[in-house]
């Protein structure tokens, strides 16, 4: 036993040597401080201008002298700026990509300044820990909420919006942008956009357009919302909000970005209340109904209806480069490139993920392709990144 | 020229000679006559008595003296007994299944005596074409329609019934009984129950048991007819059926029942009405989003919802044998089995077919397994099935 002591003492003094000898001066200590960016207007790329533009954000690690190691992280659908980290200092981690981010990790906090924002639109508008301009903002004009009058926004407009916050730091180039899915569009778009300012491009479960899979999948996550007479065309902010159709559209969400594998390892067939059989009662139902429900209704809570309205058109209307021609905009990208995807996606098809890839590397750019695995089918971007670490730590470099 | 024309009349002639010798002297020309089966009162399964029971049915070929060339046709959850043919002499043929069923056709009607019937609870409730009993039914009791009073009903019951028509008919055997999806759950229940009545299994597109994955996509179709205030708890016959409800279900059903590849393949980026961009105009949108809808609107006028939501249920409860465990359900099955499945089906997951092959197998029991092509997903079991052909041919003899 002593023997064996030492042994682990010995190892444990080397490693926290090691750590001691690695690490800079200064370490991130996992604690997130949210901050905002404000304009005092932002015009669209369709020409709309909002007066009053706030979104939130978040940054680990340092910014360098020399400005020049920025890695950018873009969110997805539901997302925010909280990719990695906690927000309190005896919490847990929460931050989504906390796997990957952080001292030592392969998106290394001790080298790189990693910085995420909220979204325009973001889902969660009713989250404290999020701050955006929406529908569900207050239109100086009026003093009301915008609503519906709210001007259509896209992928190009949330990396605009990032670009200037960007700027404000004085940050003109980019070391990395990473995102999944919607966030995988900004990346996308973001390399397209702006080839000079983007070093390297992660475009983790997501390609480079908006297929009309996609465009049907998307309208059917709106549809619930419409169809709740609550949503009153988008006007319900002094009164009761949608929320059963909110439910409904983030219950088709968690569905889609799912894979039958996981609820089929996940779930099994018993009923949600053990002394009501659904084989005898209509209003009954499954234990896995009432399961996507509690999520659904948990997820409602700190979301706005119309805001996801938003961001449903924003992802209908991506194709990179926002031009013309999908080949142009893909080809546009002069950065090395990493896709991550997974052959069980439902939302993004493995297909249109390969096809983006093609296009990018039609004129020489290189592309890494590389398979996500696990039972989540689009979700593994999110929550299963951490086996893309090593391929990731070695793209970085 | 003389000698092809002569060349192309012997083949004609002899091709017409050929069918004159090998066809019987009752031949099927391909005109359906839609007839009813009524019966005084139906226990469910589950014990409920439901008073005058009506389903329609249809029957192709003629039954044999021996009564011994029977193959009972099951349909899927859209579905209706109009498996093949037409209604009207001058029409063109409408069935579902007409490519595999008709004079010389794998499924011959020179040799088998066809049938099919309107299953309990069937969704097309305001088809001229179709007679079902269900919650848009007058329950006698009261004078009024059923609503939500309706008993639940199962893939049992609907096979109950098909037994009663049958026995109706002097039927007490089947050659085959053949279904897609939701008929597949019922030639499976059916191959179950009663293992000595039937001869032959074919399931299409469909397996042993409704999955945690199909319960939370048949809970998805149900949700939007609840979240339509005219629904009403299904009190809406006297007023403002919930048709915006009943369509959006409809659209979930036809995109669950397809794949990407059709989206993909079939539809490109356009917009519905070119006046309207969606980058422009919140409540513009794009064709796809259209087509479907326009899709759904034509089958919600002829549908019922509280229909529809007793068909989910019907499905979800689905496990042969409807007993204690799959295991015995699907051992029970002696019949020879034919599964025909799409490795791109997003309704019945391959996995899920494939484990229900293994434990129809596991006593004995012959099992083939054979995979359909398309870009239709689910659906290329009903629309693909002319390529399994020569399988069925050969199966049936």
């Amino acid at each position: 036993m002593a023997s064996t002591r030492y042994a682990l003492f010995t190892a444990t003094l080397c490693s926290g040597l090691g750590l001691l000898l690695a690490s800079p001066l200064w370490a991130w200590d996992g604690v997130v401080e949210k901050q905002t960016f404000e304009m005092d207007s932002f015009t669209t790329h369709g020409g709309e201008t909002i007066p009053n533009v706030t979104v939130g954000w978040e940054a680990y690690g340092e910014l360098n002298d020399a400005r020049d190691n920025v890695i950018l992280i873009t969110h997805f659908f539901s997302g925010t700026s909280h990719a990695a980290g906690r927000y309190e200092v005896d919490g847990q981690p929460t931050g989504y990509w906390d796997a990957i981010i952080g001292p030592g990790k392969p998106l290394d906090t001790d080298e790189y300044y990693i910085i995420s924002s909220d979204t325009l639109v973001n889902l969660n508008a009713k989250d404290p820990n999020v701050t955006t301009t929406g529908p569900a903002s207050i239109n100086p004009d009026t003093g009301e909420p915008w609503g519906m009058d709210f001007p259509v926004v896209t992928i190009r407009d949330f990396v605009e919006v990032q670009r200037e916050l960007l700027e404000s730091q004085g940050i003109e180039s980019l070391h990395a942008v990473m995102g999944a899915s919607m966030g995988a569009l900004q990346a996308i778009e973001w390399a397209s956009a702006y080839p000079d300012r983007v070093e390297r491009l992660i475009s983790v479960i997501g390609g480079g357009v908006a297929d009309p899979w996609l465009l049907a999948t998307l309208s059917a996550w709106a549809a619930p919302i419409r169809l709740d007479a609550n949503w009153n065309e988008g006007n319900y902010y002094n009164g009761e909000p949608p929320t059963d159709g909110l439910k409904e559209a983030l219950k088709l969400v968690t569905l889609n970005a799912n894979h039958w594998q996981w609820a089929n390892e996940t779930f099994n067939r018993d009923w949600a209340d053990e002394a009501r059989d659904p084989a005898q009662d209509i209003n009954a139902r499954y234990a896995i109904e009432q399961t996507l429900d509690d999520i659904a209704a948990a997820r409602a809570a700190t979301s706005d209806a119309n805001h996801l309205l938003y961001l449903v058109r924003a992802n209908q209307t991506f194709m990179a480069g926002h031009g013309e021609s999908l080949e142009e905009g893909l080809a546009a990208i002069e950065a090395p490139t990493l896709m991550l995807y997974s052959e069980n996606d439902l939302v993004f098809a493995p297909e249109g993920v390969r096809g983006t890839a093609e296009l990018i590397e039609s004129d020489g750019t290189d592309v890494t392709l590389e398979t996500l695995d696990g039972n989540r089918g689009h979700l593994d971007g999110v929550v299963s990144i951490n086996q893309a670490s090593d391929t990731l730590r070695a793209f970085l470099q």
